[in-house]
């Protein structure tokens, strides 16, 4: 073993014994400044800018733009990251973040996953670490049993709801289209068209499954949704029937728990009577807001979900796990297996009979062990914590609703089922009529003409105004359309975030709105 | 606020702020403890067996069936890691790992993904976090330029090779069949038989890709390799040929460089040729052996492949980075974002125009902040170190090879390019005779009937060989089948691998064999 080596002279090379790794002695001393960084910065997240004030390229124009020769101790690392990295980073662990679906990397889980990146087990196979592949079905059982979901389903982590759901597609095609797995879907007169049905409000993951799977953009149809952003099964079902009159065959309906614009939620049980009297695979995307069936006021979100095929839950959404961490579960996991399961020899292992290797449901080869952060969030919150933080965060939506509704200025545009609320200033003279900032959806019930210029001139102004609010670094608030209105969403979803920073988030929106008119 | 709530009566209530997460003085206490066992386990990790000792359900069996509905310090969870989850573990991070490809959790890397969870930035978008867009850009070009591929190659990085592969495949497919974004593949007259050539000894990920893109398990063709285990290029033009004259349209062609079961390098130049000619899109599997390029003695190793139209490599792999990060580059990458780009109105942002949404370059929406780790590890190390410790790996590999060849109770079954070494123990009688255990290729050269039956004895007897050198928990080897015989693979791959790991392997199977013959 050649001890003397070029590695050892360099920087780096003094705190690692021959060609190894880092020595205990100096991991100890930068992790401990590291921990003491962290312990500040979740505690402190308020003292940066939410969103980044960095202008494009600023980052990569401040970076080498060619690999260093030498290497250097963490912490000449880490001084590069607080001084070039850091301005650059949009804290999505910041209280004041209100945009898209606000989510936490709680403390419990960044332990966890600190300890998941030195254990660095790729759990494929059972034998490749056990505990990863039990601690999976545990905590997957666990949160199956939160949810109200029967043992029927059987569970499994992915990266992402896109490759939850990809897989939930993937399973249906398997079902519907008879040797899919071994001959496709190409040069097959046996094949007819297929579709895929989700509410006009789903996630656009649910398109990009359907452009992955090689079913095309079109296999997708887009059911029109009622004046509350949810699904209606009556167009379901007509266009199921038109379809089928016309030779295309159904092959899945994605109903949506949580939809990304205004946390809507389709009708699941009328539509799980659809798919069960067509014979149609039923996938549930509760990717945000599946998590609110543990909160007493809102136990009822899944109805119906028992009766779906498959299911996805996101726990790095809202509920306090750092990102990523997708929880997929299945009726008939044995399909998925069907579908993708494939054993090259190198891979092969005597207790393939009694165990479950978790790389035979689904496209990836190499899983992480992130269910260790699930478990560390499940029992460091406990059941009760959880719920409490879910149901503060609705009441904290709730309470900035009704500031929205009292006011004339602003008007809401969607209900408000969960954490998210929909609105937007209104243009001056426009002033929110009682019967505009309706709590029933938000349609508007004013004339057409005088609405068009009214709403033009708020795209305008609210377009500003979100600019505005973001430009103080003190809260995000991203936006949607909803019936071709740009819309302000206000998403409550951070562990951190209190009353105070919501209150904070609706003076600044009045502040700058009188600034703006 | 509610300051006084049931979540703070909890224990963990107490290092609570209201219904907030862990104060920032609790944190540190877990936080600093939690360092110093992990600078132990990784400076120690050889008290630990490598493959875990239990047996199935040992730690499904010891946890609670239902969730707990008070929370708990972390400690506590951490106490339960240690007693039940440990044990389960097969350590990946130890230097007696030498099992499929040995990978690295080096601290750098380490310490990164803690600061990477602690941050929790999800970079679907720029503004989500530029910081995360721009390194990823940087520390990618960095890579590209340590493996000397051309600056045509735009960069992405995903979780696995799986789905990098995937995304190759699918922007070829986007290539070959007019409107498949839009029309995809089934019902279509005017698409026919699609096929994707790769080799024999390719991964199963490619297969499982066809699958999941809807083009058939059947589209595979694997064409024949060499008796080193390398594509046939004459093999690959004929099977091509074939097809056409078959009506079936060649969509591409995998390469791999450092194939799975062997490490075998395909030729990719006169590969490239072929797909030049053909006018078919080529793709190079990297994933393990691309990062030997950095190596003055297998500089050669990615010859050809600037002419590839993809390229992936995986640095968690043999570049010390902590599972998950994959590296991919793409000629088109125009052609991948044309395949999946779709912005729905929640996503739009008005700098689009100017700065890469790296959520237009795949499948998932969510992307974890993974160059952080990749910065750190090329920092950390510096070029130097990292070639350094490379052609450590590929030292100790040749010199265990040299073990096999001088030995007469073994044989070697393959070329030894890079860090891993294919072998197996003889049955008693069979001893190696200098023609069989040759360095090329180690195709037998003995007679069939004779050889057949030593291969059915081998086989008996190197599975209980691996399965007894395993049960020592000392170290950790795995297994493929070549020629159809039972071989035994020792990949060296970690950072902190010494000579003394690799003869204790080499020590341990000949003690294992006097014991079995």
């Amino acid at each position: 073993m050649a001890d003397d080596t070029a590695g050892s002279g360099t920087v780096a090379g003094k705190e690692m014994e021959r060609l190894g790794d880092m020595d205990a002695e100096a991991f100890r001393r930068h992790g401990h400044a590291l921990v003491d960084w962290i312990a500040d910065y979740l505690n402190r997240t308020e003292r940066y800018p939410v969103l980044s004030k960095n202008p494009p390229g600023a980052v990569r124009d401040a970076l080498p733009p060619s690999p260093p020769e030498k290497g250097v101790p963490f912490d000449a690392i880490f001084r590069d990251f607080e001084r070039v990295i850091l301005p650059g980073v949009t804290h999505w662990n910041h209280p004041g973040f209100f945009a898209y679906f606000a989510i936490s990397g709680a403390a419990a889980g960044v332990l966890a996953e600190f300890l998941s990146a030195a254990l660095n087990v790729q759990a494929m196979l059972w034998r490749t670490s056990p505990a990863a592949t039990e601690l999976e079905e545990v905590t997957l059982g666990w949160l199956r049993q939160l949810l109200g979901l029967p043992d029927t389903f059987e569970g499994v982590i992915y990266d992402t709801a896109s490759i939850s759901s990809l897989h939930a597609l993937a399973a249906a095609r398997h079902r519907a289209v008879a040797g899919v797995r071994t001959r496709g879907l190409a040069g097959r007169p046996d094949v007819g068209p297929l579709r895929v049905y989700a509410s006009e409000q789903a996630h656009s993951s649910i398109d990009k499954a359907i452009m992955t799977l090689g079913l095309g953009h079109d296999a997708l149809s887009h059911v029109p949704a009622d004046d509350e952003f949810r699904m209606r099964p009556e167009a379901l079902r007509e266009a199921i029937a038109a379809d089928r009159a016309g030779g295309v065959t159904p092959l899945a309906v994605v109903a949506t728990v949580g939809t990304t614009s205004t946390t809507s939620v389709d009708p699941v049980g009328p539509i799980a009577d659809i798919c069960a009297d067509e014979g149609i695979w039923l996938h549930v995307d509760a990717a945000y807001a599946g998590v609110a069936a543990l909160v007493p006021e809102t136990r009822g979100v899944l109805a119906g979900c028992d009766r779906a095929d498959s299911f996805v839950v996101n726990p790095h959404k809202w509920l306090f796990t750092p990102f990523d961490l997708s929880a997929f579960y299945c009726r008939h996991m044995d399909t998925l297996r069907d579908a993708f399961s494939l054993t090259p020899d190198y891979l092969q292992t005597l207790e393939a009979v009694e165990v479950r290797n978790l790389m035979d449901t689904g496209v990836q080869l190499g899983r992480r062990f992130r269910s260790l952060k699930l478990w560390a969030i499940l029992r460091h919150f406990g059941s009760e914590g959880i719920r409490d933080r879910l149901a503060e965060h609705m009441r904290l939506a709730r309470l900035f609703a009704a500031w929205v509704d009292e006011s004339r200025d602003f008007e809401r545009l969607a209900p408000v089922p969960f954490s998210v609320v929909c609105f937007r200033a209104l243009p001056a003279g426009a002033a929110a009529a009682p019967g505009r900032a309706g709590t029933d959806g938000g349609a508007s019930t004013a004339g057409g003409a005088a609405d068009a210029a009214v709403d033009a001139a708020a795209d305008t102004l609210n377009e500003r105004l979100i600019e505005a609010v973001n430009a103080t670094g003190e809260v995000f608030l991203s936006h949607t359309r909803l019936d071709g209105r740009f819309t302000i969403r206000l998403a409550v979803g951070h562990v951190r975030t209190e009353e105070r920073h919501v209150r904070r988030a609706w003076e600044l929106l009045d502040e700058k709105l009188r600034a703006l008119r």
